[in-house]
């Protein structure tokens, strides 16, 4: 279904509201949605709806709006979440413990196999029925089990050095919590950012602009 | 030093990652930077760079490069970081807890001053010095501190009571961690979302599509 030519981050980046749109009216046990209820839901136009899914293919009909429980599968395989991908978390403080028991990373595409800490008060216990390893095990873990993508809850401070530890075993993803560079470093690696100061600040911005 | 025409979304959303990235020239020592060595960080054109702190007024002189202090000074004030706006965390479990001691909120333009949560094995201890309040007692809260500022870090499922019962108490900005699309019921509220489940499946397409 997917089409070879070159998706644009945005379309891209618009995936996950469809999927969980979707995910939510299916819920609701809503079958068909034309393009413009959808596009309400979205806050998008009709036609970008349409021009967005086209980019994948197109899975509606004309006149007789989409499948919601098709759609939704279907984006769901274009995220990528039929599949596991090997990940391990590395920090397990704060964040980390919050990241692990909130997400469920087995319906998104990944299946976390393995919990790093240097804490040693950590080190032993368990999180989501994972126990937690010595950050110093991470070469003999990474070799036996060759996780694909790393979780980063650890702080900016360490980050660089761990990193340049992940990449040389062969990790080629990152959910990165940190303040490091990874991408300017690292051009070749996937890196998705998640900067909560950053969406602190746009809010303080709005509340101080309105 | 603030114009005062709209500024576009997508400047305002730049605008975090230029204070964070002069936070750490700051620290690192740096005086001055030219738009050109400001811009191979930040990854935007020079021109891009220019043209966006040009929106607020402009703060360098051709040919001498923009004083670092100075510049993180006066985009800290654009995003409202001196100031502090009364803030109140609802829903103190494994993700609000993170978000407490992880985030500086203080730094940031905000002020923890309430915690709240129904789960009452939480009522009564602490988290970063603050006594976490039964959540029957937000009224009482509200009526007597006037919090402008909620974080949402509650099930999605109970998000829609809870986000009415905070408009009627007088919040008019939310951080929002839940699935709830708070702007669709109240447009006239600020909202910033954290959709960690997109950024997570953005990861998944980006690794399946490599």
């Amino acid at each position: 279904m997917v089409s070879n030519g070159k998706i644009s981050m945005s379309v891209i980046k618009r995936l996950p509201r469809y999927y969980r749109f979707l995910g939510e009216l299916k819920k609701s046990g809503k079958l068909i949605i034309s393009s413009n209820e959808l596009s309400m839901r979205m806050k998008l136009t009709a036609s970008q709806i349409r021009q967005d899914l086209n980019c994948f293919g197109g899975f509606g009909q004309q006149g007789y709006g989409y499948n919601v429980e098709q759609l939704y599968i279907e984006i769901g395989k274009i995220l990528g979440v039929d599949r596991t991908c090997k990940t391990i978390l590395v920090g397990a403080g704060n964040l980390g413990k919050a990241i692990a028991s909130h997400m469920s990373f087995e319906s998104r595409g990944f299946s976390l196999t393995g919990i790093f800490d240097s804490n040693k008060e950590l080190i032993g216990t368990t999180l989501k029925d994972i126990e937690i390893f010595d950050i110093d095990k991470l070469d003999e873990f990474c070799l036996e089990n060759k996780p694909e993508v790393a979780v980063l809850c650890i702080p900016s401070s360490v980050a660089s050095t761990i990193v340049d530890k992940l990449i040389d075993l062969g990790i080629t993803g990152f959910w990165n919590f940190t303040h490091f560079d990874i991408a300017a470093k690292y051009p070749e690696v996937t890196v998705e950012n998640v900067h909560l100061n950053d969406s602190l600040m746009t809010l303080s911005y709005q509340m101080k602009n309105k």
